[in-house]
């Protein structure tokens, strides 16, 4: 490809719409460009970085024996009201009527329509199992869209949909993906780590995300620095081991505390560590209040509690229930005589002599212990912390930023129940199918690869994702003998690789540095060492310059990117 | 691929939504199912021929120097407003508001993303051709979809947009386009004309539509039997020629014609043929009234009308403005006596002593000529019919049924003016891109092959379009060395082609109609001659059969595929 004929706008200045390097770098190396909040064209040098992905995910896939659909973007209600998603799944889901004043919405993921589509078709035990994926633009309507392709409202994504006749075959499914998918990152040349996952709207039993490790990642995850646990901090399980007391209780003491309703407040004006502090937090589950006691310096995960309570909707009570029932103003909320069911976490089995509010406005007591009030319930409903231990070995964690790339979910009978997608097994007996689903955000798999693959001079592609190999470039283009061997190299690389050549009557400063940012693995230049015969070959990865008489260019090439 | 691992759900049965062939064979075929009305999802046998049309689209496209990109299909309001699209497009066009309440619309085409791409890109005459195209999902809200993917709502289509300094190097880029779509279309093996077209609410100055020849085509195609001339029946122009007149005019006479309103009514009351009739109808142009008059036997081409007419809106007026109008029942309208402007088909240049209403209910005008009332304008504003002559030389015409699947515009600056697109030239000075776009329905072109290319047993697939190019099938499944030798050729043919390979347990009579059915160019059967080492291939689109030497049969499918 000439580069004077390809649509490539590079941009000097960083735009000011981007915050993270993989958008600014995708928006200054013409991949990308914003039509509006969360939406993005792909211009050909993004789309060809794209497509590489997408083969790798389309090889991996069919290479494990999954076969590639293609399912509409538009979705009617119906669907989605018999899977209940249609009042659940909130704003995110677009919705809208069509001339007909008939609800559809835009597809943000397809449990439904395949269900739908497998459901008509499958009729024995003999159809199953099933695997089927797409790669298709979705769209959901995020909030907050930001950082470019990370987290956009149009979105391309590879979701797959496996159908199975039991437990057995669908968890042998399960974890065939878990392996393409460790298959299809690592070709990715991504830094990744898989870790336990919450299932969250999508539902199902078990799930593993994909997560590439980066400062900007939106998600923080907890690994064992011993065993190989490792976990999103949304699901991260707290084993709270029993220690001995360090003192004997002391009697319970009222104290006046004008003004400090926070844990931080408290501290200071008591004197004493977070540690020895209680909250009491009121929530609604399903409009019905329930108290949940954390101590002072752990926060509540919510995904926890919802999960234990097993209600539809939790949000923590307004402040006028909790004047009401704790008949003080908010901040000094305390279990003893709060006449609603009472959740504690488990590390307060471990306290004594403790803070708590003392439901009077102002007032806090001390030395409270586990015997002056009544607990329903001992639970884990708290985020862990690096205090914690590891719930599987007891080692030592570790916490980092990712990137959720991928996502596998082991569905089971959700969505076949729902809209029900049954077979005849062997005996003739009606079942329901079970189900698991998988998915992988192509755009933004590729924003994390640039996220994990650049310096300061711009991108720097793995050999598997690069729109081109080569990046050839010509100093001195009034020389027509430079020209005319520049012209024959580039038919006879073309031959073998995906070569960009540099054709433009530019300084070659603006050129070198176009290279640099676009990220091609290897740089040839025709420079002063042309009259030796000889070329300039520079890894984009290692800064690493040689020169190469140009007999030797394709087997010294050849060498280069075995080692890339 | 294993037929028992292949997601190829095939029917029996014709389904009861099909109505045409190619939507029954895509149904049957286990190529497409339908979701909702006019929406439909891709099985992996539809979308592997999809993607075979796709990819010869892509490489027509790029060996024209066209330039690969994806746009969003969620597009914001503000765009089209500044088009003045957002109101005149009408229903198809499907908007809808995003969760902060802001106006957005499904894109059923692209020209003005692309055109605020490109202007934000494109600085100077340097930056200049830029020829851009994407293959893409996209929405028309059809008030009635049908026929399967011929008039579906969600389709895939190949949308590319040029941009040029000036007219000549637009339309150098045009018929560039132009020749790319016919190799595209010979390559998918298609009978097609290529037409002049009209513009619809694309706009422009000029266009040409690819028609594919089939009964079931929504338009009528008109072409002459002597020269190259051929065109939409919307668009063809009608050239009347002038004739002597073969009687001298008469004098007017009023008739009393009770409850006769319509020319087949009048033409049996008098006894006259339609040719004498002139038919009187009254639109509103802009909410203006203007009376038209075309012969009995014409109809009227509102298109042409409106064009002529140069106005935004033009409907029929309702019966209580005709009345008001004409102080008579609908049905009695006439051109003597009536007060507004009157536009008359060229055909009427040549009628003398003809029938008119009377402007009166109940009464025609018998006998009436071009003197006795004043015309504003002669025009042509009818649609050709085969009486006429060839407008180009006057051969005769002939009439066919086409299906529309290409369809090329020269836009000029319709967009860039709307949208400010411009760019500096060598003088420094600012102008207008010259835009040209370019659409293929891709499924709609696959759903085009299928309707030219089966007979009543199936499909019959070019050998460009097939899925796979040999169908595999042993007969006798019980017996190992037969499965074995099927094996074994199923590996080595593999190697050469896309081989499917039917394996099921199923008796030989299901499997040679499923072969039928989805009409793989080749199948290949080891039957009874096994023995001798023979295998029978059959060519599905001759029905020819031979019998083959295995040790020859990758000589003898060679062959046989080039003939195909």
């Amino acid at each position: 490809m000439y580069y004077s004929r390809y649509f490539l706008p590079t941009l000097k200045e960083t735009p000011s719409e981007a915050e993270i390097n993989s958008h600014r770098l995708m928006l200054r190396a013409g991949m990308i460009r914003k039509l509006t909040a969360g939406i993005y064209s792909y211009l050909p040098f993004g789309l060809t970085a794209l497509r590489k992905v997408e083969n790798i995910v389309r090889e991996e896939m069919n290479r494990a024996g999954a076969q590639e659909v293609l399912l509409p973007t538009v979705q009617p209600a119906e669907l989605w009201q018999a899977s209940g998603r249609w009042e659940r799944y909130g704003k995110e889901l677009l919705r809208f009527k069509d001339r007909h004043e008939r609800f559809y919405c835009m597809g943000p993921t397809h449990e439904e329509v395949i269900t739908d589509l497998v459901r008509k078709e499958v009729r024995s035990y003999r159809d199953l199992p099933l695997n089927l994926y797409q790669i298709q633009t979705k769209f959901r309507d995020e909030i907050r869209p930001r950082f470019g392709l990370m987290r956009s409202r149009e979105f391309i994504m590879k979701d797959g949909y496996s159908f199975d006749i039991d437990d057995r075959n669908a968890e042998k499914t399960y974890w065939q993906m878990y392996d393409v998918y460790k298959n299809i990152f690592t070709r990715c040349d991504l830094d990744f780590k898989v870790v336990e996952a919450e299932t969250g709207t999508i539902g199902g039993s078990f799930s593993h995300e994909f997560m590439v490790l980066a400062e900007v990642g939106e998600d923080t995850i907890v690994f064992c620095q011993n065993c190989d646990y490792a976990a999103n901090i949304e699901k991260a399980e707290v084993v709270t081991p029993a220690i001995s007391p360090s003192e004997r209780p002391k009697s319970r003491k009222e104290i006046h505390t004008p003004n400090k309703h926070t844990v931080e407040e408290i501290t200071e004006f008591l004197n004493v560590s977070p540690q020895k502090i209680v909250k009491t937090i009121i929530y609604l589950a399903d409009e019905k209040p329930v108290a949940v006691l954390v101590r002072g310096d752990h926060d509540i995960n919510e995904i926890k509690l919802q999960r234990l309570l097993d209600c539809k909707t939790l949000i923590m009570a307004p402040p006028g229930i909790v004047k009401n029932l704790t008949k003080a103003e908010v901040g000094f909320a305390g279990p003893i005589g709060l006449n609603i069911p009472i959740i504690a976490d488990n590390s307060l089995k471990n306290m004594v002599n403790f803070v708590t509010g003392a439901n009077k406005t102002d007032y806090h007591f001390i030395n409270v212990n586990l015997d002056d009030f009544k607990i329903s319930q001992f639970a884990d409903v708290r985020f862990i912390t690096s205090e914690d231990r590891c719930p599987r070995c007891r080692g030592e964690l570790e916490f980092k930023k990712g990137i959720e790339v991928g996502h596998i979910f082991k569905l089971g009978t959700k969505y076949s129940e729902a809209l029900k997608a049954t077979y005849l097994d062997a005996q003739g007996k009606e079942q329901f199918i079970i189900m698991g689903c998988y998915g992988i955000g192509i755009g933004r798999t590729l924003a994390a690869i640039i996220e994990q693959h650049h310096d300061e001079n711009g991108i720097i592609f793995p050999l598997s994702i690069a729109p081109f190999q080569i990046y050839l470039l010509a100093i001195d283009t009034k020389n027509q003998k430079v020209l005319e061997t520049a012209e024959k190299l580039y038919g006879q690389l073309s031959s073998h690789w995906q070569v960009f050549y540099d054709n433009r009557d530019e300084r070659p400063g603006i050129k070198f540095k176009d290279a640099d940012l676009i990220g091609i693995p290897l740089r040839i230049t025709l420079g002063r060492d042309l009259k030796k015969e000889k070329v300039e070959v520079k890894i984009r990865k290692t800064g690493e310059t040689l020169l190469i008489p140009i007999t030797e260019l394709k087997l010294n090439i050849e060498k280069i990117m075995q080692t890339l």
